[in-house]
């Protein structure tokens, strides 16, 4: 973090603009508004913390375009996605931009039948890479994952520490899996008879489309035959699981602690809040939002905000929170009808 | 799949009656019913595919007995689990059925104190049999896995990548644990003094039965002292969570992000459907269902379902549900009696 | 457990009094109070399990000061905190006190330059630490886990099977991790660019206080910059999910299926229990009590106990799950009103 901007250079940096501050200023650091000093680059990219922007002492901030407020000691820089710019200013000065430096640990263990070329890809200490796997250039496998018999990866995917993706998976490009995430786990089938339940054979996969990333923990249940889908652009977050023959559609957010049960289809750019759980064998359209903790039992259209459980229009749901806080002034309302109207006078 | 099973082999192999079709038929795949074509075999297991159903251009489904509708060009077998009759057919296509190879890989770290068969038990690279461990004939240690001291495993268990079964915990017979799943962490037990959490300690252990599933990163933990039970033939889903000294009885159904707090016992059939959480020190009767989300804080009954928070008979949930739904009106219907009788005429 | 105590001798063991019984009675194992024998210590610490205690066929029983009851036959020893008290006994008694004996496994994968003085730590079969951690004195890392690059940790930190600690995490002395939980995944953070979720990146670290322990697979994120903090002395729960930059005070118990979402910030002494859900960016005070499954989405005052969703306190909360059961009844009195009142006479 030795390295110096000008208000001037910072601007270039981020695409924006300058509103306030003199373009030679020199920003050498990046901090939150509450601590940031005066050579410190800050950003607003959400109004619960204009209070902090109004008291700032940051040497210069980075706000959406139309914004003019804030201390006159602060620079302003303007664009259109603050938080996004303020990444590359985090990238600039974290000498963190790491490059992969290819290369096969010699206490990793690659079947001799894997496919990958050693000249591109990196594997840490400790994974474990099974017969006939398939890694695209680029892919860096962290130490002490297992990735299973011909799995399929696809160009430079991060698999990070403790994953396992299961036999026959197959991931897009550039997929993130973050650590102990499990994909293709056998779904939970079984056909009760004679009064044990005996395991239904689950021999399909789990196919992940470019760009997707999936959280920490999060298990992905391979199909009972055919595909479990997560399409192109999606991200997923920690401890979230899908359960087997599900298709996700592209560019979805799924949130924390939200499970989704077996041949459930979401359509694209649908999000999930934390701690949903979608039924099986339903349908939720193309841009709905399922507020935290949503619980959906049939199919929902596309394009409108649920809440509840069942899940219901946010609105109605909301109207309906709100008589419910108002049932006791509700009861005395009725108390004292009956007083007028059933009481001996 | 270069296979090929005429109509009267299927129904053999499923233990079904031709309701319609040729006999000789063949049938050289399978698919759901939506994407069947002409040479694959599908089934109808779930009534929500019906319309799907009829209009299958499978060339044969299997269905439950009685069914006797679908396309003309599709042949029917009648079977008594559609489902569980499909299962048979995928392991009769699926060359799949890879047999236990056994043999300890040179990268396994097997403690020269451990106890096993190297002739029959099968451990993958990466794998961590800990002094003391036990391993019953025929079992499969998946890459990656750690066995604690002492751990005893029945025979044919199938632990997958990345599992943790701590010490002294007991498997029965054919266990199957997936992905990441953690047998043996320590129960969370605090006493507060001079305002510090202090830890108890937690020296039980885990006992699981024959015939127990255990899915994806579901963490089940030792109990205080004493053991934490999982009953004969129970299937537990991904991410679930099993608190100390649990005990949950035989044939148990328990489903994703589902918590059991400590030292609660279930019968016998339970079954807790998705996101159900369960306080601790109660009793689940036999033959419970616990629909999804149910949060149950005391005794229940066996032999009912039940939904909400706290758990209530499903029909006076529903009940309730439906009135709550009907607020908006019944606050309507206050408003006109308050006109009717409080207000000046 | 072939030792042996005197009632006198468990006294002095537990700090405690003798209420009755003889001093010289031996005392040679320990057990629950409904299975324990004449020779067995156990314990009441929960009036749940009084009716076990009055029948007890216990040798002795460990109780709370100024308890009486129970079987003459068994002997009471009164302390301040009869759980605590008990895990001595168990510690007594296990010889379990296993001792930490140090040394490298040679099938770890210690990177050269990490620091640790091998003659105090011991690092288990499989472990990986990599590039620049530093270990305190007295550490155990378990079989399978992963300390990323620079990642720092206390003295005698106790980190269990399979778990990753991500590069520059930084853990207090005497954490304990249990297995499989990751501390410091990538937080879950994108920018909606021209129909895509372009990452933000996550160069922040976690920091862990002294005596913290984390639940098996558990997740906590790293900041987005900055640091997630957890504080002195918490405890955290099996699956729980602890987002970016979210900062914990001391001394707080966060039950399973917890989630936590981005920035938000507990005070000291917070519980949550099971499967509560908080939104992001907001304060949550000192000695919070949020009982199962409360949402929270704003901030909350400390020294409350709060439930439901919106949290609510908790007795206006459960004033309104009475009225809300007593719907049916509330409907029968607006009928009967309306035909007082609407109906022709």
């Amino acid at each position: 973090m030795a390295c110096v901007l000008t208000l001037t250079e910072l601007a270039r940096l981020v695409d924006g603009d300058i509103v306030r501050g003199r373009q030679d200023d020199a920003l050498s650091g990046m901090a939150a508004l509450d601590v940031a000093g005066s050579q410190d680059i800050s950003f607003l990219g959400n109004d619960k913390y204009r209070n902090q922007f109004l008291a700032t002492r940051a040497g210069a901030v980075i706000v959406a375009r139309g914004e003019t407020g804030g201390p006159e000691a602060a620079g302003l820089v303007a664009v259109d996605h603050p938080s996004l710019a303020f990444s590359k200013v985090i990238r600039y000065f974290s000498a963190a931009a790491e490059k992969l430096s290819p290369g096969i640990h010699p206490r990793a263990v690659v079947d001799p039948t894997a496919v990958l070329d050693p000249q591109t890809v990196r594997i840490h200490a400790g994974a474990v890479v099974m017969a006939g796997a398939r890694l695209g250039d680029g892919c860096e496998i962290g130490p002490n994952c297992v990735i299973g018999e011909q799995a399929v990866l696809g160009r430079h995917c991060r698999i990070m520490a403790n994953v396992t993706v299961g036999q026959r998976c197959i991931l897009g490009e550039r997929v993130i899996l973050q650590p102990g995430c499990v994909i293709g786990a056998d779904g939970f089938g079984y056909a009760l008879q004679d009064g044990r339940h005996v395991k239904i054979d689950q021999v399909g996969t789990v196919e992940i489309g470019d760009d997707v990333e999936i959280g920490a923990n999060t298990t992905i249940d391979r199909a009972r035959f055919g595909k479990t889908l997560v399409g192109e652009g999606t991200k997923i977050d920690n401890l979230v699981q899908i359960a087997h023959n599900v298709v996700i559609g592209k560019h979805c957010l799924i949130i924390s602690l939200t499970g989704i049960s077996g041949s459930t289809q979401l359509g694209n750019y649908v999000t999930a809040a934390g701690q949903v759980g979608i039924v099986g064998h339903v349908t939720i359209g193309d841009n709905t939002i399922l507020t935290a903790r949503t619980g959906v039992n049939s199919n929902v259209k596309g394009g409108q905000t649920y809440a509840g459980k069942p899940a219901t229009p946010i609105i109605e749901q909301l109207k309906l929170e709100v008589l419910v806080r108002r049932l006791p002034k509700l009861v005395e309302r009725v108390k004292a009808l009956e007083k007028a109207v059933l009481q001996p006078r």
